[in-house]
């Protein structure tokens, strides 16, 4: 996930789809350096509490822990990129608690809620890259809970192969090649669906030549079919 | 979904839980009447575009409109609430739309990104509400997010019990009682399950005693059953 590819690929984008000027005052934040599988559970209850979280290096995943011990990684964020932590606990709610793991050796640097809301004070180009911020967050929840609510797995997989169609342009024969190289788990923990289905929905899709998913690509011969199978589910067998 | 009881009830907050000082600027914005059913598609892409609105009177429904006609809704928002517009189209994706509609006729206020700029370089009490908004809006999504990501219907079913009793003290017979004045249809929608699945939970739940569902509240007379049968799913039979 570290291309600008990503949109057009697996629509998670972890990077930023411009640069952010918060790079131009990271001497004022204060860093802090993640080892790999290291975490931190970030809470922003005052002023001076660390708020917002510039990634100079490496890549952050934003977890839920659930009370049964299970997680969930909603979100990923890269090198260029921000995240924000969790604000008076709002998130947290039960047993769910909202974790940030270091997918790599990262180095990050914090920003307190009082420096971001002076940064938006004197530059109102921060204010603008706040907003952007939330909004492609907002985004990013949005489209997971579009592709999983309501929808049965393969649905969730049609849904999920239909939009990739929609926002890449086929090339002269109506196939669509699109850059993908994520794993059949990667895949299965995106859509929130098992491994097993997903092998199985891959395959069947695979034999009826409609598509065929490769190390680095997902080849659509037959997008139309696509969406009629979205339109009548019960046409799938596997 | 309209007092300060929804949240230990429901788990999505349609009020805001502290009144918000964007009611004291309400003569700055733009006042907009929209009868109950009405609605409205707002995209923020410039400064002088709505971005933010503050309800005055009523309720709003964000909703996405899929591309098969089917309609999610994501939030309810409230008067003494505001809501955002949608940024830069960055939320309808493919064939997605966001569309905020009103549940009741409702007074809105909106505010240009510009003015809320404005406003927030004025007054850091705005700035705070600003990410108190965020913040809470950001919750709901993670909230219905973890509560049907890779669950069963009946895991979701009973993780919102679970969760209910958790921020509900029981009663000295160790009974929860919490005030819950949502259809069946209105759970089902909450958790996004089907109806008659949601029906057969109940039903099966009230069979063993292990819960109570009038028109407005649900009596949990065993909260650790309900912990059982979410690590063992296998005992459920209905």
């Amino acid at each position: 996930m570290g291309t600008p590819r990503d949109y057009s690929s697996i629509l998670m984008p972890s990077y930023s789809i411009r640069p952010l000027n918060f790079n131009q005052y990271l001497h004022l934040g204060k860093s802090h350096k993640l080892f790999q599988g290291e975490f931190i559970n970030s809470i922003c209850n005052n002023e001076e509490d660390p708020y917002l979280y510039y990634i100079l290096s490496g890549k952050i995943n934003i977890c839920f822990l659930r009370t049964d011990g299970s997680s969930l990684v909603i979100a990923t964020r890269e090198a260029g990129n921000v995240f924000q932590s969790e604000y008076r606990g709002f998130a947290s709610i039960a047993g769910d608690r909202l974790r940030f793991i270091a997918v790599e050796n990262s180095v990050i640097i914090s920003f307190t809620k009082k420096q971001l809301f002076d940064l938006m004070e004197q530059d109102r180009q921060i204010m603008d890259d706040f907003l952007y911020v939330v909004h492609m967050f907002y985004a990013t929840l949005c489209h997971r809970l579009m592709n999983t609510a309501c929808l049965s797995s393969s649905q969730r997989f049609l849904t999920w192969l239909d939009k990739l169609c929609r926002i890449n342009t086929p090339d002269r024969n109506g196939h669509h090649i699109i850059e993908c190289d994520l794993t059949q788990q990667q895949i299965a923990d995106l859509l929130f669906i098992h491994l097993t289905t997903c092998n199985r929905l891959i395959t069947g899709l695979e034999k009826e030549k409609i598509i065929k998913k490769t190390k680095t690509h997902i080849y659509v011969y037959n997008s139309k079919k696509i969406n009629e199978y979205l339109l009548d589910e019960s046409k799938i067998v596997y």
